[in-house]
């Protein structure tokens, strides 16, 4: 049984790619495979099971020596299972820059597209055999090109991938705009969880100036019930970074529909790359940066200090 | 203008999968591009190159930082110039393991696919725009194929690669086994080469048991010209390894009709790995290993000690 993985954080990509390529697998290839998770799906992603009658994935800690793992909607090691490395991983889909940490003992089917989601490249990948899926695989493959686009409003989407989900949309009789917006309203429902959760909800490592940072990013169309939580967002990033081994950690909240994002400013050294990084001029403890959508495009190669 | 490149040591492989793909992108896809090597090509390559009119690429030496290049037939940054990674690698196409060294600072076009040959994974990118191809692109694809398979015999050789060269060739009007054998012939006529000359003509550095290995292959229809020469080979091995940070050499003469190999046996370290890696029986300086003519697939992979 081969296992299909996506990276640490299971947001609508991470989750339904894997159920995407286990479905290929199985029906198309007649290879026995499952979809499987590393934590629980974030708050769109369950929707997005929910809403197309998808069963959840068995979350899992860690792979066996020798297990065969396709890896999907990521390529770096710091976001998969420890034991990645021992594991046998004989594909990877993924549409993230190359972070050359994987080595495999032989050839494998590797394709890396820069595109704005990893269900667009199986898209291609499946071909013709996508007449053979599901309404329920269309639906999921449509969530996440929805779901990564922000509704093709971030600045990662690409025309191939606007013309995919508005086909598979047209195919499943869904309506883009209504669908978006109960997905987002799903992402947005944040209540339940607690501050230090969402800190490394969305959240991707990177080194900048000598210091780990945490670049943590929260996509909602109600930033107001966030915002409303930011002292005690600021007073639980010092035991996250620590717990986590970071030195800061940078919080994002991104406005999905006024497409600007809010960065919390708990201290001088997130000031300093607010100013240095978006030319902003920073006064109180949040900075507004107008047009800031994309952690992948806008804001790491923006990063500096 | 984007340089492409593949491996240090340009066999017809390394020498036409950029020519390939250098046409792809200036013809296709109108982006200016020009095929490069790292090196003289091969006399299998040469001979390639004069068949199918084919200006030989220029040789360079280094990458400036920031030059746009496209990787093919490699993903190994020991096999690539030293400031590969200073680089602007905006795409990799191979069909080796997943080296690792590689980052990329976006994410970019990576197909890496279990075949026998780029050429072939060359082949299914381009897809329907191959009917633009003049014969000389057609010629030289073919001859990759049947160079990396070694006309079908190699036990990497796939039913997709064999498939693809047999419709380039009836395209091209070619007969498979006449042209094979020409190319062989001219890979095998060896005699301008020095003794350090051949160690290194088709090698890659491998770690087996603390040591740093140069395992070297000569595929030839003419053995015996290589056997005549075994004991100046042999002689020139320390001074091959001593001059490129290695510990040894492993040198397997490959008759390519025969299916066979021929391992030197200079020292008592290749003796033991010879008879822990294939289970072979010792005499003299020679062994001769039935059946074994790829080295990714055969060698690589039993290497013991």
């Amino acid at each position: 049984m081969i296992k299909v993985l996506g990276h640490k954080a299971p947001d609508s990509d991470a989750t339904g790619s894997p159920v995407i390529w286990a479905w290929y697998l199985n029906e198309v290839r007649k290879t026995p495979a499952a979809a499987v998770l590393q934590g629980e799906p974030n708050t769109e992603a369950g929707w997005m099971l929910t809403r197309w009658g998808v069963e959840k994935p068995e979350i899992i800690a860690d792979l066996a020596a020798g297990e065969k793992v396709v890896v999907v909607d990521t390529n770096n090691p710091a976001e998969l299972p420890a034991s990645i490395n021992e594991a046998d991983v004989i594909e990877i889909i993924d549409h993230h820059l190359l972070a050359g940490g994987i080595k495999t003992k032989t050839p494998i089917n590797i394709t890396i597209r820069p595109l704005a989601c990893t269900a667009t490249i199986m898209h291609d990948l499946i071909g013709e055999d996508l007449a053979q899926a599901p309404e329920a695989i269309k639906g999921v493959m449509l969530t996440c090109i929805l779901s990564d686009t922000l509704e093709f409003r971030s600045p990662t989407t690409t025309a191939h991938d606007r013309a995919v989900a508005e086909k598979l949309a047209a195919d499943l009789g869904v309506n883009i705009p209504d669908y978006a917006a109960e997905m987002f309203a799903a992402k947005s429902d944040v209540s339940a969880f607690a501050d230090d959760a969402l800190l490394r909800m969305d959240s991707k490592e990177y080194e900048l100036g000598g210091k780990q940072l945490r670049v943590s990013v929260l996509e909602t169309t109600a930033p107001q019930v966030l915002l409303d939580r930011k002292d005690a967002l600021m007073a639980a990033m010092p035991g996250v970074a620590a717990a986590d081994g970071a030195d800061e950690v940078l919080l994002f909240i991104v406005d999905i529909l006024n497409e600007q994002a809010t960065l919390l400013v708990p201290n001088d050294f997130v000031k300093t790359v607010a100013e240095k990084s978006f030319n902003a001029t920073v006064t109180g403890d949040t900075v507004l940066l107008p047009g800031i959508m994309s952690r992948k495009k806008q804001i790491i190669p923006a990063l500096a200090v």
